[in-house]
């Protein structure tokens, strides 16, 4: 494998599209829709983006992707950087590319000033789960997430 | 009580400190240092600055408040109101603060679009459970919270 990391292009669209789509099956959520790609893809390389991209290419071909954004710690006084989606294809895991991708993201935050890198992953993805620890980081277990949808 | 909400101001910096050291020692955390004090109100008030804040008042005295970013949901293609901290001063709870701060909150997130509002909340917190359960909230029991320390 021809494993490169880089910031993601408007002409990367189609392949971010594919990716996220084959993540929510993945994680058997309902994947964004026609309306959402565009938006998505709008609001990727506005002006003032709200997340950020960066993709894993074996070659010429995007095999995964970090989107994140920066959030804040208020007792740290100091940006969070906040992994809102993590994947590699399905068969291109095990040689190294969502570990390359973790490092990128560590690297990020170190040159924003970040005092830590947060996430969530569901309870039953149990090989992020290990993928997680074996980096050192740390469940927030008395931590319980809540949402209000509008 | 003569519960106000607004937008906080440069001149509330002591108030806003006041109260975050309040909520550490409530939530049993390390309050922020004084470095960290001045760097919270520096980049509260900065130009582009990377949380909001709004306070609750009973007349002139700062009883509470949130502080708040817009995330991003990838799969809503929606920015997420995130709720980072909310506090009410201890003699104060009960008169509706809270909630005045969450509707204001939801109102902010509406103008903006947003799909969702969310936090996070210890899990030994019952009061706010009990209050985040009233407003309609939902505990996403099966996403782990996690973090990597820099």
């Amino acid at each position: 494998m021809n494993l490169r990391i880089r910031k993601a292009r408007k002409s990367d669209a189609k392949e971010i599209l594919r990716l996220i789509i084959e993540l929510a099956k993945f994680e058997k959520l309902t994947p964004p829709g026609k309306a959402e790609q565009r938006r998505l893809i709008s609001d990727a390389f506005s002006k003032n983006p709200p997340f950020r991209i960066i993709l894993a290419f074996d070659g010429e071909v995007a095999i995964g992707y970090a989107f994140y954004f920066f959030t804040y710690s208020t007792f740290l006084a100091k940006p969070t950087l906040y992994l809102e989606d993590i994947y590699i294809s399905d068969k291109c895991r095990g040689y190294g590319a969502g570990k390359k991708l973790m490092n990128e993201l560590i690297s990020i935050a170190k040159k924003k000033k970040c005092g830590r890198l947060e996430w969530i992953v569901l309870d039953w993805n149990k090989n992020a789960i290990d993928f997680y620890d074996r980096l050192g980081a740390k469940e927030m277990k008395e931590w319980k997430f809540y949402r209000l949808t509008l």
